[in-house]
């Protein structure tokens, strides 16, 4: 595994695999990699198959984050992170500087603007901006043929679907299911963050996920019904505020009165200081 | 010369000639083909050689008109388009239509947010939005090594460069001088909407920046000064009205009060009911 951490030096290594016709996957991270991470490069792997590249990018991205004390907050790993990718096989970890990220008198901007302005968009002005812009920057820098987006990120995923098709990038995208903690919690480099007491708490999500599905499966459709399944069971918890509830269609993320097939359920809550995200395609 | 009409059709040319190592280059038009144009082409051959491909897309982009009735009134000749590239030895004419281009649904915009909002940008709002993002669908699509631009329009160059820089497209940006008509007036594909007077009139605004340059040779360096040759000189003759007339660094389009060497000088002119531009780096 190679560590590479200036653009030119990722763009030497890209043609030589492109001059070779060597298929390249790409696996975008912002670190702090956890096993829902080591399972996206393992699909990675097993796309473009052994003569082909696992690319994981590592880079935590500033202009992604609405407040700055949240990304101050965020952890940083790098280490531990290239321990995880060379045990995993991935070829190349790619952990740029901000600075040659975004370069003095930076003023380009990718804008989603459908997708975005709901769910996470609403609640963080300005996120979806910084995403569509990294991950097309990344795109352009790693060139890949197929790159690995997993389903917890569910809006993000369908946001940078849209980008993908609208600016025809020449990249297929692919979703893999969120991966979840033995208890059920979804994995998240946020989890971390969480309090001893806060992470018993933090279960609650998952739980009134799962009273939706089984909801569904009784045959309940509307959808103010479903998602006061999952207030009614947050409420019950010391220190949980909802930020969203939302039942919505997957190709226009609109909201739906009457659930059907394939509808996502998603959810922000803030466990004491710490906003966790989660989702269910019922 | 192969007339291509659709997206899948040109992504198959382009994968076919990139298996294979040919170097691509790109020259990005609206169609109405001038001799300015044949001489971008010119240079797009010499670049990539015999071996190399020579793409010249032309594609009237609705979305960077600011004004409805001057996209309708743009001029469509793509027969003899196609006729003038054949002659030229290009390779490939890729014309899509409106609606493969800006599939239901499309809402991802690419924003350069500097050096677009003066001059031309601070006349025609939404225009650079719709070139930017135009240009990079049609980047992603042919993925040229190397993309041709005119300096007629300068800060359409300046915007361009940006953006590449910004996002990292692999792609490398090349400005070709000013092709001018014999008595001086730039070529345009608005030019054969001037009525035969018109036509006239329009000469002034070469010669106003011939003045220009000529008083910058006699060591005048004052902003106001200079452009002030340009707005009388054009006060003189009836019909025209300047929209702008401003003498700019080219790093970052700011306007300058003392005139160096390198600076832009840049205007936009209606002559009757037709907007032209024009400049001269001093």
């Amino acid at each position: 595994m190679k560590l590479v951490r200036t653009i030119p030096a990722l763009r030497r290594e890209i043609s030589r695999y492109r001059r070779t016709g060597r298929p390249i996957s790409f696996v975008p991270t912002m670190g702090v990699l956890h096993a829902g991470h080591i399972e996206l490069t393992q699909r990675a792997r097993r796309i473009v198959g052994r003569r082909g590249i696992v690319v994981v990018s590592i880079f935590v991205n500033p202009t992604q984050f609405n407040q700055k004390s949240d990304f101050k907050k965020y952890p940083h790993t790098l280490a531990a992170d290239c321990a995880k990718c060379r045990a995993a096989g991935v070829d190349i970890v790619f952990a740029p500087s901000a600075r040659s990220m975004y370069p003095e008198n930076f003023s380009t901007w990718v804008n989603e603007e459908s997708l975005s302005l709901t769910l996470c968009g609403a609640s963080r002005p300005g996120h979806f901006r910084g995403v569509c812009t990294i991950v097309l920057k990344l795109f352009n820098q790693v060139q890949p043929d197929v790159a690995i987006f997993g389903q917890k990120d569910a809006q993000q995923a369908l946001v940078i679907r849209r980008v993908v098709r609208d600016l025809d990038i020449p990249v297929k995208i692919i979703v893999a299911p969120t991966v979840r903690e033995r208890d059920g919690l979804a994995m998240s480099s946020r989890n971390a963050r969480l309090s001893p007491q806060e992470r018993i708490h933090a279960l609650a999500i998952n739980e009134a996920l799962s009273q939706v599905r089984a909801a569904f499966r009784r045959n309940i459709r509307n959808a103010s019904k479903l998602k006061k399944i999952v207030r009614s069971h947050l409420a019950k918890i010391h220190g949980m505020k909802v930020d969203y509830v939302e039942l919505m269609d997957t190709a226009m993320l609109r909201s739906v009165t009457k659930a059907s097939r394939g509808n996502l359920l998603a959810m922000a809550v803030w466990v004491g200081g710490t906003r966790l995200i989660d989702n269910i395609k019922l």
